[in-house]
């Protein structure tokens, strides 16, 4: 087991990384106001996990409630958020019982959210099950549902006093979400550290094979890079927004094709392919690294052409983006291979030919 | 006008008190991120107000935005509050539009707990029409939404960047709000200072006049206190609970009553006189103080004897309510004139013979 700590002052909390995790109550116990917990899980991770979970808290002496929303982004809604307040409120939960989210990254959104709003705000640990998860909602504190008219509109800043990420939970994840947890990992690797993405694009049949040694040093790397950005800028004034490499894109995507069609980190990976041929274009990289991107890209088994939306409809659904600021559209593109750079500068005609008829 | 600054550090922000605020976009203008608002008021003091403080914000060059939710405590909910996420998506805000409140502290508590969600945070400037709400909300960063189960069981601790409590607009308020708000006025006398209980005695016929001096005096030195309690425990750990003064009995009182057949103001009221009926039984207060107590409510207006709602209802009631913890009941009492006290330990008998038949 690995461990990292985000350091975030007297918010700071530790992400252990390894095998086994669930098993480990010694790694929960310590964090709990009161011997106390809601666990908060899917339909598709309850009949894998939970019995397991529970057997671990409850034989560390804690007193288990659990709740199972149904699975899927389809669900993030304030309706599958108000099944969590129910429960916690048919239980009379208590300011110190601690919420657990088990599960991938709608339910540590919606468990964060409802962690900071359930009597104004009660504890909560993170324990993700999805690569995606593990990489990504682990570091950062976002936590929010979506709203019809956009996605994650709803939500506050809330930090997990714990994340566990036990990788033998990735045994069960069927492939396409692997693949989507990787395209997070490879972002790390363009927006900040070349060297980590030579070691992806070396690695990257044993990530896929789910590897231990591999996949948790994939995951240590991005949680250390994601923890390094957010501890420069927890409540995203400025440099936090380079982890949205690829996203801006990648929101317009899964807008454009309906929630749920496109995984997140399949609309992320096309996104960044979108970002590197912008940033090809305005000069800043070079042909030859958007190729390697797109080959990284296509190794983790990502798509790496966008989908052709129309270049209105790009524009239409980017505009609804928390990245616009003054009216404006800024974008996160790539100033070479491993450092990311924030512009509002795109001319109309650069973005046209990336995003018109995307290839 | 008067102007009393909350000392929260970087999360300090003015409440200016005073007749003719409505008008003053030079005290608004300064807090604004971008100059685009939405302010969000109710059909009850749209008619009253809004065009004015358009025309204020207008002439200041500040785009206006406006949202109109029904009245009421009945509506303090997640369906009234997702009007206000409507109207920002619709009109697109962003991250730094500032949300006004307009109204009084069901308007301020869904005002503030939309802009702590909307986008994860964004700013918002209180201006409370109510006594109530120039007292209570204009301090303490609560806002939140009710739950079919529990009352303020949603929300966050969120600060205002400034609160202007224009005492212009108390004009328009029914008698019966004004002696609502008056409870807690009284209840900032009863848990921290004397002298300012004795001053009440003797000013509550020009307050209830709306005598300008007076009731700036009382709106200023109530919030003083308030921000005193808040400034020492901003999240509500240990000695922000003598704010609940009659509170807890307050709750189950509107609970036991149904939502809004009891003012909020007129449930304390009369939860102020258990809590000093209890306090007098466990010997720390003297019949006397009872009847002071009693008689100053009374003169505001409000009730001094509480529904007989049955023993175990108000305890079942209660158990609900958010000063619970660790399964125990804990209650907020006067050991004198002036101070207030928390206790857990109230005998079972002195609890039932102040509740079994309220009187």
């Amino acid at each position: 087991m690995q461990t990292l700590t985000v350091d975030l002052g007297d918010r700071s909390y530790p992400i252990h990384i390894g095998a086994g995790l669930l098993a480990r109550g010694d790694l929960i116990v310590p964090h709990l106001a009161q011997k106390r917990v809601m666990v908060v899980t899917n339909t598709t991770v309850a009949p894998l996990y939970l019995a397991q979970l529970t057997a671990t808290l409850e034989g560390a002496g804690v007193q288990v409630a659990s709740v199972v929303l149904p699975d899927g982004e389809a669900y993030k809604t304030w309706e599958t958020l108000n099944l969590i307040f129910d429960a916690l409120l048919t239980e009379r939960a208590e300011r110190k019982t601690t919420l657990i989210a088990l599960g991938g990254g709608v339910i540590g959104d919606m468990t964060g959210f409802a962690a900071a709003c359930y009597q104004r705000g009660v504890p909560f640990i993170q324990i993700p099950t999805t690569l995606l998860s593990q990489v990504d909602s682990s570091v950062g504190g976002k936590t929010g549902i979506n709203h019809p008219l956009g996605k994650n509109m709803i939500g506050a800043f809330y930090q997990p006093k714990a994340v566990l990420a036990d990788t033998d939970t990735l045994k069960t994840l069927p492939p396409r979400e692997l693949s989507a947890g990787l395209a997070e990992v490879i972002k790390y690797g363009l927006i900040w550290d070349a060297e980590f993405l030579g070691w992806l694009e070396a690695n990257m049949e044993k990530l896929r094979a789910l590897d231990p040694v591999a996949i948790a040093h994939a995951i240590y790397r991005s949680c250390e890079i994601k923890a390094q950005v957010v501890a420069q800028d927890e409540r995203e004034g400025g440099l936090r927004a380079i982890l949205n490499l690829g996203h801006t894109f990648g929101h317009a995507i899964e807008t454009g094709m309906g929630y749920g069609n496109w995984l997140h980190g399949e609309a992320v990976a096309a996104g960044m392919v979108l970002a590197a041929q912008t940033s090809q274009r305005l000069g800043w990289i070079a042909e030859a690294d958007v190729a390697r991107t797109r080959t990284l890209i296509r190794a983790a088994g990502l798509p790496d052409v966008a989908p052709d939306l129309g270049f209105e409809k790009y524009l239409e659904y980017m505009g609804h983006d928390k990245k616009v600021e003054g009216g404006k559209m800024r974008f996160v593109l790539l100033k070479k291979l491993g450092e990311a750079v924030i512009t509002g500068d795109v001319p109309h005609d650069v973005l046209s030919g990336v995003l018109a008829r995307p290839h």
